[in-house]
């Protein structure tokens, strides 16, 4: 039984007398008690070693009491899992040594046996759930297909991922064979997640946004509604698009039982872009976390007022920041947790 | 007196039987003729040099005779008119060794006397013109007052312009001061440009896109619109602002004569959000250029149906990256003038 289930409660549509609060990247590299642990050991080290994930999933829930945590991993721990090498390079980021480029490269890419190649993210989960004592709900979280796309034939970060493009462009059927493995394997990869014990799945498109709205319905958007469909009757899963304005209509039709917005579309326009009832989750420019207490404090009040206290779980609408101020991210949860509807 | 007008008579409104067509980044870095001349002269020789930069201008012209020449220079000229230094880094990009992050830092800001200190921008245009010999029009550019404030404050680019946000929240007299202080010296900039031939003038809001609506109202788009005034009756003004699909209500509303829009806003999306004869001008994703002359073909044959052939500039969504292959820019120009309308 998990003690505070507000997050859980709005995910099933009931109503509630204020919003449930988490923050995307809430576990990490603005905690000082993280940095000391990546002083120690490298990424996939802290996302490899159940002890180091769950403790670093705990820590900010030890210091600011969110009605949720996230588990601590990475979105290319699938990748890696299919036999595609992934560095995390410092002050690069992600590093893919060998990308994808053709069809015949995919000959390498395997569909892997979850248990055994992603057996450490499930223990991590078993052992998140333990050192949380039922307190709040623990989210899972996977990339979709086309944000690892990305990545695998990029080969590293990009502000446009244009050899991405260009190999879906010419390369249409070998794009669609990969993002299919992909598919297959996120799926089993969640399933896996939920028997371990997450609550809760959050799906991340980071870069469905720069795809344009034809594009996202071939290249992104079929194969996560593949992924919400084959959770359905599961647990719950929010469907997070990052610049996907323009497919809230397919979201909105989804089974996903939450969309996440990013900053860029206003609280008011996502509500008249979906269904009455529906669960939104977002969306505060996290640039505003690098601002002060007060602002912070009536920016929180005003977009609970826009948004409406119902049907609503507060979060940014993106990743925090390095660097952000911890009384700043005081001041955000703080804000969410006194708030009081004037009416239920 | 103009030869090709097409682009001019569709900024002013009359309906055509194709509809004109250039590039955003059309001079420069994908041309073997450009490269050339980059492997003698530094950037800002090339910006500051009007043999060069009317030459570099006029490349493009020369191998495909697009409808609209588009003069080579940066946005950044102008906060180096501004007495803020600007060192353009290879393989990094626009550097500001001293950013403007407090009030403070405003005092060694000036309002310039644009011809003494971009008068080399004005002989420019005077050259090209000459070079030209009214083959086509040419259009001069700047870049918005919240975008170059993103460069100002940040010291580089960035993905997210944090620095420049936390600047504008915390600091909001600073910022409103500075983005006043960008604005009065666009506009006499671009009053200089006109004067010195340039035939129509095009705004890029490129970071415009990272704001949420809210924030545009406040830190972006009252600036341009104080430009887009200013010019009013001077020469045809082109709007465009990437990722700025939640501003076209505002754009729509204003007296600029096009509205330039990216691949993540689809055609009819557009049509649909501002009034009907609106001029638009956008939108193919230049990844596509990366792709072949037939998907390149087949697509733009697509944008001109969707957009519609009338009130209708053909462009890209953003710039041209650079290593696109010649053959497939020039499917691309050659598709438009070989458009045949059904009906006129």
């Amino acid at each position: 039984m998990i003690k505070n289930d507000l997050f859980l409660r709005v995910l099933n549509g009931e109503a509630t007398s204020r919003p449930p609060v988490w923050m995307m990247r809430q576990a990490g590299r603005y905690l000082p008690e993280y940095i000391k642990i990546r002083e120690k050991y490298d990424f996939f080290t802290r996302c490899q070693t159940p002890e180091l994930a769950s403790e670093i999933t705990i820590q900010p829930i030890r210091r600011y009491g969110m009605d949720a945590a996230i588990l601590f991993s990475d979105i290319l721990v699938i990748p890696q899992a299919m036999n595609i090498e992934v560095q995390m390079v410092p002050n690069v980021g992600p590093v893919i040594p060998n990308p994808v480029r053709s069809l015949k490269d995919l000959d390498q890419v395997i569909i892997p046996e979850v248990n055994e190649s992603l057996g450490y993210v499930f223990d991590a989960i078993k052992m998140t759930k333990e050192k949380l004592e039922g307190q709040v709900p623990l989210i899972g979280f996977a990339g979709s297909p086309w944000t690892l796309l990305c990545y695998i034939v990029q080969g590293r970060g990009s502000k446009v991922f244009e050899l991405a493009k260009q190999f879906c462009f010419n390369e249409p059927e070998a794009a669609h064979l990969l993002l299919d493995k992909l598919t297959e394997t996120t799926i089993e990869y969640l399933k896996g997640k939920i028997k371990a014990g997450a609550d809760v799945i959050q799906l991340f498109d980071s870069w469905g946004g720069i795809l344009s709205p034809e594009d996202y319905l071939k290249y992104s958007w079929p194969y996560l509604n593949r992924i919400i469909d084959a959770l359905e009757d599961q647990v719950p899963v929010i469907m997070y698009g990052k610049g996907c304005w323009f497919a809230m209509n397919e979201f909105n039709k989804s089974k996903a039982s939450a969309i996440g917005i990013d900053w860029t579309c206003a609280p008011k326009t996502a509500r008249s872009l979906v269904d009455s009832k529906r669960v939104l989750q977002g969306n505060l420019d996290p640039s505003y976390l690098l601002s002060n207490p007060t602002l912070i404090t009536n920016k929180v009040n005003q977009m609970i007022g826009e948004f409406g206290h119902q049907h609503y779980i507060v979060n940014l609408g993106h990743g925090i920041t390095p660097k952000t101020p911890l009384d700043n991210v005081k001041a955000f949860f703080d804000t969410v947790k006194n708030y009081q509807a004037l009416e239920v």
